[in-house]
Parts: C-alpha cells; sequence; structure tokens
C-alpha cells in the first residue's frame, strides 16, 4: 500500500468524521466509475513503455496435477505457535491482511490442534454412532458418500481468537496473530440428523459427546437439538475433500458454534442424558468469571467484526483515498449491517456489504475513506439480523469481568498515525 | 459408491419415471431426516467396536505454513494433456466426479495454457491501458490494490469444455476428460470499468484488446460494453492472490464470457473502434458453419447442466437410494431450475438447487433417486433465469451443423447398465 495518490478533484459525500465517505461509492457501474479519478495513484498517470519480460521470451511451465501458489506470495502463509515440546499443540491463523473475499483457501483456513494433524487412513476411519440410540451404527467413508449432501458456506471461529484484546494494553501485532482463528469455507456433507434418524434417537437423549481420532481424544458435549438441527457431517471443504488440517476425512461442522466443538476426525458420535464434561469442556473453552466460578457450554460466537485492510504492517504512504475492508460475522445468522468509524467511534458510516451476504458465514464489507494524511482511529461495528450490535471492548469487558479468555467480539481498533504508520490501539 | 443397501422401509414419492423422487426429500431439517432409514447402507447397521488406530497413539504432523490435501487424496487432481512438443500448450481438467458442493479450490481450477505458465514477477509486472483513451495508464500491482474492490463468485467455462459430444459415437470417458474444462471460484479485484474511466474512454472506442504477458501473447478482442459493465481485473482467487496457472498477479474475469476471453497475466488493455483480429479469434475460438463460414465473437457461455455423479468411473453396487447431483451455469445470469431424468428423458423431474444460486456461478443441483438394479440413462437440463432451457444434443446440432468445435452446451447422458456400471451415451 505504499503508493501516492494527488488530490481528489472532486469530493464524495461524507458520511462520517474523518473522512469516511458514501458506501454507495462502491456499489456497481457508474458509481463505482464515478470514483475513479478520485483514487488514481500519481504513478499510474503517466503511460510508460512496456518492457518484453523474460517469461514472454520463453515456453512457460508445464501443467500438474494439483497447482500450488505463486512463489512470490511465499508471504501469503499461516503464522502457528506450538506448546512447549510438542510440534503439533497449538494454532496457526489465517492472514487475513494479504487476502480478500470472503472465501479461505483451504491451505490457509486456521488450524487448532491439541494433538498435531493424525495421518489417518479413509479405508480404516470408522463413524460410530452410540449411546441412546435404537440401533448403534457404523459407518465407513463410502458409507457416508451414499447419504443426501448438502454444502453450506460457514465461518469457524477458535473460542480464543482476538483473546489478545482481553488484555490491559494493546498487544502491538496485527491482524492474524490477533484475529487470525477465523476462517470460512464451503462444507459439503450429510446432516447429522439424517444419520441419528437412522440410528434411532432414544428420547431420553439430550445431549451428544462428538469425539475425534487425533491422539488428543479431542471430544465435546454439544446438545442433540444443534446435533438434529443444522449439523453436518463434513467430508469436502471448498469442494475437495476435507484437508488433513481441517479433520479429513471427516469432521463436524456446527455452524456458528465455537471452532473446538467442530470436532475434527471424528470417530464417534454418543447420545447421552447430560453433558460428559471432558477435558476439552471442563479445564478448557468455559468462561472464567469474577467470582472464580465458570460459564460452561457458550457455543454461539456473538456477532463481530474486523477490519483487514487497513491494519499494522500495511502502512499508507500518502493522503488520498483508500477503502477500509474487513469481514463480519455471527453465529446466530447473517449479518445486518457494519457500521465504521474513523474518528475512535464519534461518528459512524455504513459500510458496503458484499454479496452474498449468507448466515453463520463471514460478510466482507467494504467503505471508502479519504485519508487527509493525519491522525484517525479506524473502527467497525458489526450488527447481526437478530439486531445484536457487536459492543465496544470496554462494555464487553465491563460485562464479562478481568477473568474472561474467550468468545472475545469487541469492537476492535487501528490506529493510524501521521506518516500512515497502523497500530494496534484501544480506542 | 461400492455399497450394498437394504430395500427401503418406505417409498418416498416418485417424481418422474424409473425410480427420480421428489426434490423435496433433501430440503432441511425433518425431511431430510425422513429418508435416513430408507438409505441406511447395509454395513452401517451393526456397530462395530471401533479399533485404536495407529494415529490415535502417536502426536500427529505439526503445522506448516501452507496446506496441502490429503496423501490418500491424490487420485482427486487434474490430468492434463499438451501438444506434441510442448509442455504447457493444453489443458488441465477439474475431477467433478470427485469434488462437492459449487466451489473448486485453486489447486483443482481447469486451466487452459497457450504456452505455459509464466513465472511473473509482481514487482515489475505492469498492466498498460492505452489506445483511444484521453490519458494512457501504467499501473503496478500495488496501484490496483489502492482501488475499491469487489467480490463476486464465477465460473470460467473453456469455449472448448464438453466438445467431445459433438463426435458421431460416444466417447468412453467420464466427466473429468469431458466436461473438466470449468471451474468456479470467488474472485476479487477491481472493476474495469473504473481503470478505463480513469484512463477516460474516447467515444470512439467500441472494443478493447485484452493481451497477456505469456509466450503466446494472448490476446482478444471484447466489446466496450462488457468491458464497461462487469469485467474486472481481478487479483485474488478464493481468498487468496490469484494462483499463477490462473493469471497471477492479475487476470481478465469477464463474468460468463467463455473462458479465453479471460485473458490471464493481464498486460495490455487497448481501446479500439474494432476488433482486432488477432489470432486467437480467427484461427480457433470460433464457430465454424456447414457452408466453411465461422462465427466470430460468440462470448457468452449458454445455459449448461451435468451431472457428476453418479458418472462413469463410479460404479454402483446395489439397487436403493442414491443422489444424483451435478452442476449447472448460465453464461446469461441465475440458474432458474434444474430437471433430472432417469429414462432417457421420457420424463423429468425438478431438482433441488443448492443455496446461494448466483448469476454466472455454478449452482450445485440434487435429486433423490432410487435405483432398482435396471437400466437407466440419466440426463439433466437447465434453465436459466432468462427461461433459456439446455437443449438436446441432437437439437444442438442439427441448429450448429457437424462442423462446430465450440461451445457445447447440450444435454449430456449416463448409461446406467443392470450391475452398476456406468457409461457415456447418447439418449
Amino acid at each position: 500500500m505504499r503508493q501516492k495518490t494527488r488530490p481528489m478533484p472532486s469530493e464524495p459525500e461524507q458520511a462520517a468524521g474523518n473522512g469516511v465517505l458514501d458506501r454507495r461509492l462502491f456499489l456497481t457501474g457508474g458509481a463505482a466509475a464515478a470514483i475513479g479519478s478520485a483514487v488514481l495513484p500519481d504513478h499510474a498517470r503517466a503511460a510508460e513503455a512496456l518492457p518484453v519480460e523474460p517469461w514472454m521470451k520463453t515456453p512457460g511451465s508445464p501443467f500438474a496435477p494439483y497447482g500450488q501458489p505463486s512463489k512470490y506470495a511465499g508471504k501469503v502463509g499461516r503464522i502457528f505457535a506450538s506448546a512447549p515440546g510438542t510440534t503439533g499443540t497449538g494454532a496457526s491463523r489465517t492472514p487475513h491482511h494479504l487476502l480478500d473475499g470472503m472465501m479461505t483457501p483451504n491451505g490457509l483456513h486456521f488450524e487448532r490442534h491439541h494433538s498435531g494433524i493424525p495421518d489417518i487412513n479413509p479405508e480404516t476411519h470408522r463413524l460410530l454412532i452410540h449411546g441412546l440410540v435404537k440401533r448403534p451404527l457404523t459407518f465407513t467413508l463410502d458409507a457416508l458418500m451414499r447419504y443426501p449432501m448438502e454444502s453450506r458456506i460457514a465461518f469457524i471461529e477458535c473460542a480464543g481468537n482476538s483473546a489478545l484484546l482481553y488484555q490491559k494494553e494493546p498487544a502491538q501485532l496485527g491482524v492474524q496473530p490477533i484475529h487470525g482463528l477465523l476462517s470460512c469455507a464451503e462444507w459439503t456433507g450429510v446432516r447429522l440428523a439424517t444419520l441419528l434418524d437412522d440410528a434411532g434417537v432414544d428420547p431420553r437423549a439430550q445431549w451428544i459427546l462428538a469425539e475425534g481420532a487425533d491422539a488428543s481424544g479431542m471430544s465435546r458435549s454439544v446438545p442433540l437439538a444443534k446435533a438434529m438441527g443444522d449439523a453436518m457431517v463434513a467430508i469436502y471443504q471448498n469442494g475437495e475433500p476435507v484437508r488433513p488440517s481441517n479433520g479429513y476425512p471427516m469432521r463436524l461442522l456446527l455452524p456458528g458454534y465455537e471452532g473446538n466443538a467442530n470436532v475434527k476426525w471424528l470417530r464417534r458420535i454418543k447420545l447421552t442424558e447430560a453433558p460428559t464434561m471432558t477435558k476439552d469442556e471442563t479445564s478448557k473453552y468455559t468462561m472464567l468469571q469474577n467470582d472464580g466460578k465458570a460459564l460452561q457450554f457458550c457455543f454461539a460466537q456473538e456477532a463481530k467484526s474486523v477490519i483487514t485492510r487497513p491494519s499494522p504492517g500495511l502502512t499508507m504512504a500518502a493522503p488520498g483515498l483508500y477503502e477500509i475492508t474487513g469481514l463480519a460475522w455471527s453465529g446466530y445468522g447473517k449479518i445486518a449491517k457494519v457500521e465504521v468509524s474513523a474518528d475512535g467511534g464519534a461518528s459512524w458510516a455504513l459500510a458496503a456489504l458484499q454479496e452474498p451476504v449468507l448466515p453463520m458465514a463471514v460478510t466482507r464489507f467494504r467503505s471508502p475513506w479519504r485519508w487527509d494524511g493525519g491522525p484517525a482511529t479506524l473502527l467497525s461495528r458489526a450488527t447481526d439480523e437478530t439486531g445484536y450490535v457487536q459492543p465496544s471492548r470496554s462494555r464487553l469487558i465491563a460485562d464479562r469481568g478481568a477473568r474472561a479468555a474467550y468468545h472475545f467480539n469487541g469492537i476492535a481498533s487501528w490506529g493510524v498515525a501521521q506518516g500512515g504508520e497502523v497500530r494496534h490501539v484501544y480506542a
């Protein structure tokens, strides 16, 4: 983002303080063209003679069964960290500051593993459904492939995403390390309800236990209502078989629920009367309150948004027109609106939402912004279709208490300094 | 798909001959569950003790910056062929028989190259806009990144896709070699209209020439109206930078137009009064008529559909309930409906369309089918929102003549034999 811009010849309509412009500038057709001359970077003004580059003088590379990114896009990768003494217990994070659109490519989907990525042979892998059912069942992958499928584009967000914002001081990091435990993909598989119906649900069953086939035996309890609702045993991710790092050959998808409950490498579903109280829902993934008690089974991710560009690491070089863009999502349905502020929340403007806007999927928002070269504090605020409004950080912490560690969905802020450096700040 | 099924305990409603069932069986919630016991494969009936597999006994693999598919999914790859004496002049094809959903992962997007994949350094790559403009402009990738972006999920289909169906006898091949020159991705970039507006379009301009930076100098003429409409200079593909095999660092996206016109590695756009008559629109990509004359500039891909499962190579092992699924698309807008037949076209039933249904994107359709173990001929027929209905193969050939080689969008047929083998047939 190191470009210079010339002064705008005409001023688009301002929609909020400190240069946030009307989102309709970004709608299709003539309106988009109308801002063209306002954004034109200086160095694009004079046409240069096009050099005949080396790659035009010789035949290029051959075909390959499975393609890879450009070697020049090497920085577009995940960062990750593992617990001491392990190589696979930890998390990797999606580089949202370098991406755009709503889909996360499979190679960049975030991961959270509790004992690495198991090397599962799909021929021998089995899914067992048992417990409070009329007839326990075992499924091979081939057997699942025989069932009717459905597809849905859904985000998955780790419950621990953005947890750094619970800290008293803003961590001097960017989108990827702070908010990178979020991704969005098209998942295709079999409704779990169909399989449970085949097994015959005992009326006493109120919960399920879902267990993964990794070495940590990752397992979680989920209310039966969710299991009989939109839960899916996902087999495909963005069209192709689910990646090993995301549950190959099959994972549980619980649209809108915290990532940990979307059990990867799914091998067992047991129907139970009550939650099983596994290690992963007692020692972790609970909401510790100020009084030392913890809330359990907080499943759905509340409405949230993050500005991905501009953001730390993407320094702005000169005043002019920019696009503020980011992602918004809610575990309770569709995003209804996203507002953007450039003056620390003193005034807000509606951002344009990129279609399609889908429930439990990320929605890309875009807002035109004329940066005057001075200090600015950029915020985004999501509202979902239930009317829930993403709270301020201070309000969230006041409600949650100082010991919370999960489900941070407060408003995040980026500070733009004179000179264009972007830093993490608390507004 | 080699599973056995038991007879269905209750018969879902038949919607067309030879076992095609009502699509509402595949809608959400209770209805999906309602067919559960009808599809249950035999070998899933009795629960087995779950073995503790080797991958549960040892920590799994570590994190990686960029993930890859399972080694067990190696067959989920593209097939390709190159012209004699070349390694990169030819095409690779998407394995739709092994995929599901609407998105094609970037590693499996089809390719058609005329001189291989250029190894382009994005720092030195330039896009020139010149010709009939008020001020010629040159853009770096960074300059483009500064413009407002938009995203759209769009199919790209090679004009030569499915051309084998022009042959007199049905090629004994499957979905991938016959129909694999089609893929669908989310593309994000800058509206071309915005850039042209910056350059200032001379009123005499009626066409553009778009040129790629590969060694073949691939170039095509496109009407200015399309360039000023929904045309995009795409920078991101499924969220990440466009792959080298699909145009890195930038490509032209012309939603709904034949693939060849979506020029990859875009380096130059020249505004002209008339088409430039490049080699790629004169010696190729024209529609040869019976009288020896050729139609030029047939850009939009007409409405079309293909059943991807069952299809050749996916043998069915026993009678029972199956899902007939496939893809439908139109270069003229949204898919309005897809009909499926299991009796060679004597009767048809509406298939369920997977949401979201988007213009110029593929739409996944699904139809429940009770195979009785006897011969069947499976067809799908798409209708788009303009009311255009995908024609029969014989009607298409009667209209086009015997010399046509592009834009085949007639109805394709799979024959299911007693015993479950699936072959390419002409219905």
